[in-house]
This record gives C-alpha cells, structure tokens and sequence, in this order.
C-alpha cells in the first residue's frame, strides 16, 4: 500500500522519500518499482527526515494500534514544530483523536487519514479522507487531491474535520462496506435457493443490475466472482468456505452507533451476519435438527428478480441514510463540523463503496447541505417509495420460504418505524416505570392538571387510578 | 433498595448494621421501618465496622461507577484481611473484574453480586446472582439464598462464577429483559394497528396468554398496564409519549455480544428500536412524508391472536438461545465456569425476567448440562416448530402492512440462518479476497490439489482461472 502511494504520487509530479524499517525493503523497491523515478530511497529515520522540505510531511503507513504509537515515538525527536506526521493506516478514531491531542502539544501537525480502494486504488487514485490539525490543510491539500480518485473531474478528497473526524469517517465507510455486502449476498441467496438460479445466470443478474440505479464496484465485482471458473470449470464461488472473516472496523461502527444510540441497524445485522456464518459446524448441525418451511417455486422470473432490485435498493438507501445518521449525531457529540456533500463525493470513486448512487447523496446534500434525513430528500423519497412494493414482496417470499434475509428485513422495520408517528415505546415506558419507577412523559395532546406536559411522572400501577406524581426530576 | 433488602434480611433472623452517609436517612430509618426490627444504626464507616463480627459481610448499594470506587477507598482502612465487601449495584463487569483485581491484592474478598427484582423484590424476594471471589462464598450463601426469591422452594440464587461474572451475567438479563420487552410492545403494536383492537382488548389477550406459556411477570404488569385508566376514564398508556429511555445495561449486553462475535441480534434490535423511539419529533415529520402501504383489515381476529402468540413465543426463544450462547462464549472467553441451569433458575423467580419459560431452561440445562444450544434441544425443537407458520404469517401480515416488527423480523432471520448448512457468506468472502486478498477457505468437499482443505487460499479473480495461491498464512 505505501509502496503504491509512493508510485501514484512520483507520477503525479512529486519527489518523495521512501523510508521502511527493514531497509532491505527500501533496496529493492528502489531497485525495482522506483528505478527512474521522482523517488529517494531512505535508509533510517535520520536519513528520511534530512531529506524533506520543511514543513516536513510524513505519511506513515503501518499496523493499526501500538506501531503506529511507536513509529510516532521514532520520529518525533528528529522533527520541528509545524512539521506534518499523516497516519494512512486503519486506525480506530479514539486512537487519533488522543495523538492528535499528544502531538498538538508538541507542536507537531497530526493528521488521520482513511484511505480506501486497496493496492490499487492506492496506486492509481484512492479515496482519501483527512482529518485532524487544519493548520496541516494547505499543505497537503495539493498532493492528495492530485493523487486522489477524481469523480467527474472532482477529487474524491477533502478535509473532513478536527482530530479523528477522517478515521471516524472512514470507520462509517467500512461499516456501510458491511452493509452492501451482506445486502449483496443475501439477494445472490434468495436467486440461488428461492429462484433456483446457476452462479452463472445470477452473474448475469448481477451484470444487468450494474447498469442501473445499483452501478457500483461491489456489484461490478460480483459479477465477475459469479462468472470465475475454477480449472476443472465449475464456479469458484461454490467451493468457497460459507464463513466470513472480519477485522473489526464494521464491529467498531456498530459498537459507535450504539455508545451514540442511533439505530444503524443494517450495519448491526451485517456484523452478527458474520458472526453466524462464521458458526459452520453449529450450523450444520442444526441443519439436521431444526425444521423449515417448503421453498416455494418462483413462477415469474423476471417479476422475482425485479423486486429482488428494488429490495436491494430499497435496503441500500435505508443504510446510508442511517449512516449519515451516525456521522449527524457524531458531528454533534464530538463538536466537529462535518460536509456530508464532502463526505458522499469522497465515497464517490476510489473506494470500496464507491458507486453511481453515491453521486447521487452528493447532489442532495449539495442541493440541500442541512438536509435532515436523506429519506426526506425527493430523490430518494421516491426510489423508496417505488421500491416499496418489490422490496415487501421479496420479504414476503424470504420470510414464508424460510430464507434468512436479515438485512433486507432490518431496513424494511427501520423504514417503517422511522415514519411511524407513533410507535409502542408508550408501552415500554409504562412497563419501566411499572416495576422500576423510572417515570414517563405524556404525549403533549393529552396533558392536564395531574398529567403535565414535559415532566417525569410516576404512576402506582398497581394501586387505584389517580395515583399519580410529577416532577421534573429525571430517573 | 439498601433498606428493603437489610429488612428482607432482618425478617429472616438475621441482625444488619445500616449505614448510609447521609446522617439523617439512617436515624430517619431506624425510628421508622427498621423500629423494632434487629437491625442497628451506624452514623460513620468506624460504627458500621466496629459492629460487625469477622470476617465481616459488609454489601454496598450505590449508584455504578466512581461512588463504588469512593465507598470502597473509605472502607478498606477500616477493614481485615479476609473480610468481604459485596457490590449489590448495577456495576458494569469490567469495573468489576477490576476492583476483584484491586482487592485481592489487598486481601479484601470482593464480590460482585447482580441484584434484580426492584424495591418489591429486595423486600420480599430478590433474584441474586454473586460472584467474584469464591471463598466469599460459604460466609454469604446461607444469608443470600435465604433473602432470595424462591422457585417451587429452590433459591433464585446461586455462585455464578469468578471476577465479574455475577455482574455479566446481570448484564445479560437485562439485555434479555430489554429484547422481551420489545417483543410485547410488538405484540401490543400489532393488535393496536392491524388488529384494531382497543387497549382494554389488548389487555384481555395479555392476560389470557400469562395463562400459557407466555407466564411471567413482564406480561402480567402488561395487563395491568393496559386495564389502568387516568382519571378521566381513559386508558393511561395512550396518553404515554413513545420515547422510551435506558439506563445502558442492553447497550453493554449487545457491545459485547459484537466484542464476542456471537450474533445475539435480537438485543441489539430491541436497543436500537429504543433509540428509534427517542427520535419522536424526526419521526413525527418523517410521517407526513413517507408513505406506506395500506393495513390490510383482519378477517380472524381468533387466528391473528394465535398467530401472534406463536410470534412472541418463538422469538422468545431465539432471543433466550441468544442469550446463552453469549453466555457460553464469555466462559470461554473469560475463562469463567458458568452453570446454566443455576443461571435460569436464578432467572426464574424475583426478577423482572421471572417466568415459567425459565423453569423449561432450567429442566433442559439441568436434563443436559452441556446442551450445545437450547434450540437443539427437544422441548424448545418442538416449541418452536409447532410455532413456525404462526410466526411467519405475523411477519408477512406485518411487512405487508407497513409495521415495524424488528424484534421478531431478526429473530426469524437468525433462526432461518441457524438451521442453514451454507449461508452465502461464500460469496462475502470472495468480495473480500477480490478486493482485499483476505483469502478464504475452501469447503471440504470442494478440496483439490491446487484448493487445499484447511489452507488460506487467494485467487487473481481479475485474471484467468487457475491464476491461485495457497498458504497457511491468515490475512
């Protein structure tokens, strides 16, 4: 990945230092990939920092947690106040935002960096989201949007926000990367084992679909996995192990989205997706012992897959919406102000997620930059509103043939929650304040003498109406 | 809470010392409820100490967090080795695990107790779950299982285990409790907005299900709940604002069934719906905008209520076999020994979980202590076999007509994908090889020479077929 960024930006017109720990690696790059380019090999830190132009800008590209604390360790006697440290790796953004504090007070600039698109968008145009000491800013503004993924000619990289606001954003972006996959997967289920689809005609699907409103890289990817063939001829995917691996950044989302108590739902379920699947023996077993339904035969085809699109849709404009959700509500917990026109263009290209939808959240939060929810915007307003009949239907279908679909299935109760006007927390708060006196309020159309509006009010459920208290005192 | 539980204990023979910093609540006490009783004041920690024979029980009720750490820091000087200080709050157990740490170097024994019930329940019957230090245990288990509910004459008490074990497995009631509580309003939601039934109807049917088995407390107060009418003669619970709040113990249930991977989904809905809930406002203009399908009228309300029984039961079940496997993977992961059957019958009596479906846990863990999962298991097998067209039939009637139903939509999936030999996360992890080169495994029965079993395989999906490599290395 270093080496990568280090080639795209020598094409992009810059000379840069390249520097690694094991120096027989820095020789054989130079030797190699390098020869002839914009690049100077570094033998030891000393080496590296005497050959950077003040302020000095360092991008370090190592293993999440304690290395990059010791390779900061390293570097900073070497370096003077103004100088630049960027951390491009996968960082969980408490770790920035504290060497991020630690650092300012030695007056070096820290930036936390989310980079995405793997080895090869690192080599020809990432997606790049920084954030941390705005004073760095103007310094690097130039080299990473050069090297950055551009969408319509636009660089997809801007500054994020202060501290760890980058790597809090790209954790959203890798949780929302859950979410599309599991989406993904659960209608490649639905096509195989309720449509009695080949891997083949699914990659076909899949192929069709990338055309429309679903255009992105992850389904452009499907498309050729479905299409791969093993040396003996038969699909790849079929004799692929049924049990996903994770490197938490998805966990970290869902884990963030609960500590702020917003309902990301899908980026919930597609974790505990995986946890399940990676339960194969347990699975197995069960497969023996626990009955289901008959899978009912799909009559019309083309209808099934047709709403197995809007299903996918649907699911996908739920989750970024409650993605953008999480990324409001940080915004204000973390007081950082955050674009989300900023944030969707640099999801636009580049990246994992990147896709033609994409632009499409550019534009709304362009048109409308306080946007409150991306459910209440007319374009997506719509998509969903058409897309509802589809995606009930392919619910239906999983639910009544035994298929699990929990992402779909999630986004749909979401959406029907979100626009309930009421909903039976009404309830819940009775129940709590039955046998924990934790009080209620009342709706304000029904307040009066004994029930004011806005305050805590206890009930003795169990003695004789009337029994009533308030105060504003808050359990 | 402190003082019912020292009258609880007054009542059943034994002399208790009060203490409480506030000078004035312990003379206020002892000339009232304690009046008579063997119960002595002490106005200072020397006089609380002083009064107790060695080694000394000494059990603290105050609010989690910093205070437990405050008490703890004013006792100890007062203290001997070998005496035993219990934490009867709502302490969160890693706090736990830490001050047993802290005080076993101290050669203070510290036990972590999960106190549940209520006020009612500290009075008359607590379910309580110790653990920490075992040899705490023969000094406190005579007082503890005598205070405690009790289930057909047995304790609601037991050892749970080590450390902070006694306040994990609190945590996990809790969280239980929450998923069951979102389960009922589910219900409730369901007859109110499909069925069109009126609170004193729904109230009917939750008083005619606490006759089966669905018995338990939370679905007895239920009725309660429904039946009890404001002064005005109307039903309290719609006069209820539907923002329901929390106090974080289902939060820390559903973050560490993520830290665990273990897919213990139906709390981590029944958090997040809660946190839908407390976006009323949101909610309230999201109404006015998006639009849903039309509820389809019933036509046997004697079939949907049947149905929906089944619903509730079913996923009762799954969210209890969620709950135990989260159980089951902390013992290992925490290197505790936990026995489940003491876990539910701890459950069974005196807690806000306290049911009849616990004493079937109880007899299924008791039947087969090592019980890979209580869905295996016959009783719970037949249960919810016998349960399955009802519960499918409630969530299609529920997706097509626009309610939200989260709770029982998850656990549905995850039962569906329990019972599923091949899930598609075959295809999640070839996405994750093309983009990433994760690797992925092969099934067995797909192994050849050039795709070994057992082996982390990466394929160049973008090249031609047979393009593999194979090693032992985990990406």
């Amino acid at each position: 990945m270093g080496q990568n960024l280090i080639l795209n930006a020598a094409d992009h017109g810059y000379t840069v230092v390249a520097y690694n720990r094991t120096v027989n690696k820095v020789d054989h790059f130079m030797e190699n990939e390098a020869k002839g380019k914009s690049i100077i090999g570094a033998r030891s830190i000393e080496e590296l920092v005497s050959n950077l132009k003040s302020p000095r800008r360092i991008i370090i590209l190592v293993k999440a947690g304690s290395p990059v604390d010791a390779f900061i360790d390293q570097l900073v006697p070497y370096l003077d106040k103004g100088d630049i440290i960027i951390d491009g790796g996968n960082s969980h953004f408490p770790d920035t935002n504290r060497r991020y504090e630690e650092l300012k007070a030695k007056d070096i600039l820290f930036v936390g960096s989310g980079v995405s698109g793997g080895e090869e968008g690192a080599r020809y145009g990432p997606s790049l989201m920084p954030g941390g000491a705005k004073e760095a800013w103007p310094h690097i503004k130039e080299i990473f949007q050069s090297i950055a993924a551009k969408s319509d000619g636009e660089p997809c990289c801007d500054w994020v926000g202060d501290a760890g606001a980058g790597h809090y954003v790209k954790m959203v972006h890798n949780g929302i990367e859950y979410g599309d996959m599991q989406l993904i997967s659960e209608a490649y289920d639905l096509m195989k084992r309720v449509g009695g689809f080949s891997s083949k005609e699914i990659g076909e699907v899949f192929a069709q679909w990338n055309k429309g409103v679903l255009d992105s890289f992850l389904i452009d990817i499907t498309k050729d996995i479905l299409a791969f063939d093993d040396v003996d001829g038969k699909p790849m995917v079929e004799k692929i192990l049924d049990s996903a691996g994770q490197k938490g950044t998805g966990k970290w989302t869902a884990i963030n989205a609960l500590d702020l108590g917003m309902p990301v739902t899908l980026i919930g379920e597609a974790v505990f997706a995986r946890c399940l699947s990676a339960l194969k023996e347990e699975r197995v077993r069960a497969s023996k012992a626990l009955a289901g339904p008959q899978v009912s035969k799909i009559t019309d085809k083309k209808q099934f897959v047709d709403d197995l699109e809007q299903a996918l849709y649907a699911s996908k404009i739920i989750s970024y919406a409650q993605g953008f959700m999480l990324i409001r509500e940080a915004a204000k917990e973390y007081k950082w102000e955050l674009n989300n026109a900023a944030i969707a263009l640099m999801w636009r290209g580049g990246c994992i997620i990147r896709s033609v939808f994409l632009g499409e959240i550019t534009s709304a939060y362009r048109a409308t930059p306080d946007l409150e929810n991306l459910l209440l915007q007319p374009f997506f307003k719509n998509a969903i509103t058409k897309a509802q009949s589809g995606w009930r239907n392919t619910i239906g279908e999983a639910v009544k043939s035994g298929i699990p679909t929990p992402a779909f299935s999630t986004a749909l109760a979401f959406y029907d929650g979100y626009r309930s006007a009421s909903l039976p927390a009404n309830l819940l708060q009775a129940q709590r304040d039955y046998f924990g006196a934790h009080t209620f309020q009342v709706l304000p159309e029904a307040a009066s003498a004994t029930l004011p509006a806005g305050q805590s009010i206890h009930v003795n459920w169990t003695g004789k109406g009337g029994n009533v208290s308030a105060s504003t005192y808050d359990a």
